[in-house]
């Protein structure tokens, strides 16, 4: 499984490279290949960074493919097995956050992994948006597709992935969500299972370019107001609380020694905190915070 | 202790304001007052929160009084007292983070706080410098004028406190302080030595001026370049990443249903992040990047 689970995330990364490029048209993705040693200065493997950066779309996104491997600190393995010793662990994933320039054009994220822990196996990933223009359209078609490739999978997942979502991509403090979700799952297969779970993952990690190119040409060519700037700088000032106070990811690959410029390039180029901020009663702005803070259902 | 302790807070933030609008000449701070609730809608205490905005000198700046009760999860509990259980808590302080526009004024933080959780009572605070160009004049000033402070209470204050205050506001995931440090001081006191703890906070509390004054009014005039507005605004990336990953204040009140807009007004206006951002090698940027990950003794 490690082997196919691998091929699967290299396949990812190059291809949402490709789309990407593709998209932007004159931003390219630069390529920092690494290795990671533990704190006893073993070798605990690697991976591939690719960023693009002050492209025509994307101001900053970044696309990271990695395999390590190494033992796992009892609080984390307890907290993943139930299991409070160290444990040996495997980690292979691609993860991406995409940060374009113009607010019309929304964030994406993206993150499929194969993960053993012990004698314990799963899968795990996700993907969801973070407009900061509404345009319902967009929101409909990113979980309309979503549930697409769920239900060629099983017809349940899409409902309890999305809930999910809505409840991991969730700021406690600030009794939000981050966007407006998307699908996400962990802990996912259990030795009999595997296999199924391997073909949804895969399928999963090459819907991107139905998911987003469409709505990324449509929004591209809107020139913003000022308004629409700041509001999105005030929602990647959320996405950066999110990230460093809640995400998984992050926290799994400071607390494991990771590569911390692949870990953090998931923050935003420029991000703003203003104090008791709120948006325009009756504005769009408004609007979309009402979406956040109250999930809905955009899939049929 | 608690009215004592209350009295000396409280002024700390009327005269810190005043000083501060004094040297700002244009911007005032707004005042919220708050009361707080706990999870079961008992009271809690309060505080007032008092903000300036887009002055002339600082972009954003909060200073921030509270005196807050209720009963501390056990968690935080064990962590702070060694006592698994909940337990009843009180705590009352004043701290404040100003980011000034010209990255020739440093950015400032200070807190200063007084705790009981069950039996036990102390205090807790310090103060810090974080500069995004390079004055060793200013540097110097900054820790001979606390260490002057210190002396006055206990010649071994300084030394203690300042090396303190070098590993607490360390981001272990970079390698480096957040600044070049100050004093820091935490569960101080202990009931026979709580009121010689309460002269030297009270003291502490009342040198903001002779501190920051001179360093405001000697830089304020400086036209900076485009390079130390970049730096300033990763500077203010990594201040982000310390106060959301690793500041105690910060996540002790995000854990005690505290207020949110008080607790990260902390948080600057604008920051950046760009991936594996270093300096020019030779820059006065570098050198600084040296200091943070090397922190050198100010006071002779």
């Amino acid at each position: 499984m490690r082997e196919q689970a691998k091929r699967i995330f290299q396949s990812m990364q190059d291809e949402i490279c490709s789309i990407l490029e593709r998209l932007d048209g004159a931003g390219e993705f630069n390529t920092d290949r690494w290795e990671r040693t533990d704190k006893t200065g073993a070798p605990g493997g690697g991976g591939v960074t690719r960023v693009i950066k002050d492209g025509n779309i994307f101001e900053k996104g970044g696309v990271n493919f990695s395999e390590v491997f190494g033992m796992m600190p009892e609080d984390l393995s307890a907290s993943m097995t139930g299991d409070k010793v160290d444990q040996p662990f495997y980690a292979t994933g691609t993860s991406l956050v995409i940060h374009p320039l113009n607010p019309a054009v929304p964030t994406i994220h993206a993150n499929c992994r194969y993960l053993e822990v012990g004698d314990k196996k799963w899968f795990g990933g996700g993907i969801d948006l973070t407009p900061y223009v509404l345009f319902e359209e967009d929101l409909i078609h990113f979980h309309e597709t979503l549930k697409k490739v769920c239900d060629r999978h099983d017809t349940q997942f899409y409902e309890k992935f999305k809930r999910a979502c809505d409840e991991y991509f969730y700021l406690r403090h600030r009794r939000e969500c981050r966007g407006v979700g998307g699908i996400f799952f962990d802990y996912l297969g259990g030795d009999t299972e595997l296999d199924k779970i391997a073909a949804f993952v895969s399928d999963v990690s090459s819907c991107f370019d139905e998911l987003y190119s469409p709505i990324v040409s449509r929004r591209q060519g809107i020139v913003p107001t000022t308004r629409q700037k700041e509001f999105q700088l005030f929602r990647r000032g959320r996405y950066v609380e999110f990230n460093l106070l809640f995400d998984r990811g992050t926290l799994f690959g400071l607390k494991t020694d990771g590569r911390i410029e692949s870990i953090l390039m998931s923050l935003p180029p420029l991000a703003s905190w203003e104090y008791s901020f709120e948006p325009e009663p009756g504005s769009q702005e408004a609007t979309l915070m009402e979406i956040f803070r109250h999930p809905r259902n955009w899939a049929r």
